[in-house]
């Protein structure tokens, strides 16, 4: 980060895994940057407080905001509106309200609505872990991922900048793009992805001629990779896939005509089609890694001492 | 391991992840017994020797089975049956041979046919990476890993129980079940998850309105953990879903069944079953490491700096 702080004083409400990364991100990577912080949920708010997660956190969403120039809006989609009617009131001229939601048209229509006349520029970092609450966060969860920026059509580019300035500053690499392609593209890197974690899970905990203890002790044949996702927050991925409802559905629907493929040719015991498929998925996997999109190491580098 | 080495020379058939992991593990665990080496592949039998996989690695198969109380065929699952005739006539009266297939059934028929009147102990160490090739193994692979051993119906109980201490001598720990049963279980924790890992990233990278650049830059949304899977080695897996057809279609079937379930809620907006679906799957993941069978550490310990 070269120039001067894009904002002095930074709001962020609600303080799960992304607002408490974010908040610990603007204490490392932005020193003179002043934070607080609030959270709807009482003990969220005494837990943040405990750990210091951000420089005041006061008992009203009105008093977080007072003199912040951006605020963070870091709670579930499904909570974006409320959380924007309830500071709407406290939001002073000149302020850029942001966010960090998993989809975006969605979004930045509730947000418009609740937040009339205020300079609203929706962004989500696609970054994060299976954690959730206060304690889950930490500084470089942004460093080296993606930011996707979805500015209105009709945003002052002044103020985009300044939210791109930001996420730079906290590591992340910023994009832009419209909130309707940034949700067909999120309906496939991870929307689908978790709704198919949370599938198989569940698939396989229904059993009956496979017992959850025998599912669990040799899940290390690939199902354990699913459960880490499939330990997500509920609360977040239920507004996701409501909010994203379109998208996703389109996704799914291509994935089980694949699937179906798949299953015919297993069927038939068709080796060279499946050989065909399972050598063109290596290439992506090579990609990914050369884009620093994931840890080289085989296994994501996972422990295997015991 | 207390008490002598279960066996003084072990001959390996098959030099990539599993082959070569196995060799190490016997260097380090179990530092009197001499290892041999084979590799249908000159260029693997070469590359094994210059990295010195094995304490000789001669140039047939009769050479490497010569001696050794133990021969472990590590090999995709559809050469067993060819390794199991290339070392019949070389397999002396009371020498085990042994396996690491992913499908225990059909190879447990085609080693018997190959291998008419020896002892043949099947088992199966859960265990592995997504890489592939001698270079790819390391000797802790199996520590606190399971493994399963799958003893033909009269099989004696000495010869099980020395393929056992073999295997936890390695550092795994081990299992007994009958083939059929091994099948239909890691047909849900492993075999389904490589199939939908496979066919993900294929649908994902056969998207016209997003583009392959998009869906890697974008893939740290959950994306990559499928990646990761959908990376391994093509003619193993190829060979599972053909040697275990039936237990992973009927699995194919039940999460089907579960995702169009899913994918009905998410088109009529029924945001409680959602969330009642991603609240149990939790505990699972919780379960797996309680168990010493994932890491804890959020993301899999993956990276988080640049």
């Amino acid at each position: 980060m070269s120039g001067p702080a894009p904002f002095t004083r930074v709001a962020v409400i609600g303080l799960g895994l992304l607002g408490g990364s974010v908040a610990r991100a603007v204490r490392t990577y932005l020193p003179g940057t002043v934070t607080t912080g609030f959270d709807a949920d009482p003990a969220v708010r005494g837990r943040a407080r405990e750990i210091a997660l951000a420089d005041t956190i006061p008992e009203t969403a009105e008093e977080a905001v007072a003199g912040a120039g951006l605020v963070v809006l870091c709670v579930p989609v499904g909570a974006m509106a409320a959380a924007g009617r309830a500071i709407a009131p406290h939001v002073a001229p000149g302020v850029i309200v942001t966010d960090v939601g998993s989809s975006k048209a969605g979004v930045a229509r509730a947000l418009a609505e609740a937040l009339p006349g205020v300079t609203v520029i929706p962004a989500h970092p696609v970054a994060g872990t299976e954690q959730s609450g206060p304690d889950a966060g930490f500084a470089a969860l942004f460093r080296n991922r993606w930011c996707i920026v979805t500015p209105p059509a009709d945003a002052a580019s002044g103020d985009v900048e300044r939210v791109e300035a930001f996420w730079e500053a906290l590591g992340a690499r910023v994009e832009t793009m419209d909130a309707e392609h940034h949700d067909r593209v999120l309906a496939v890197t991870s929307h689908l992805p978790h709704l198919i974690a949370y599938t198989i899970v569940g698939t396989a905990s229904d059993l009956e001629e496979v017992t959850q203890s025998e599912v669990i002790k040799y899940s290390a044949g690939g199902f354990r990779d699913f459960t880490r996702i499939a330990a997500s927050d509920p609360t977040m991925w239920r507004d996701v896939f409501l909010s994203n409802r379109d998208a996703v559905l389109e996704m799914l629907q291509r994935f089980s005509e694949d699937l179906t493929e798949l299953q015919k040719a297993i069927r038939k015991g068709d080796g060279a089609m499946l050989f065909d498929t399972f050598t063109r998925t290596r290439a992506i996997r090579r990609s990914i890694i050369e884009m620093g999109q994931d840890d080289a190491r085989p296994d994501f580098g996972r422990s295997h001492s015991d």
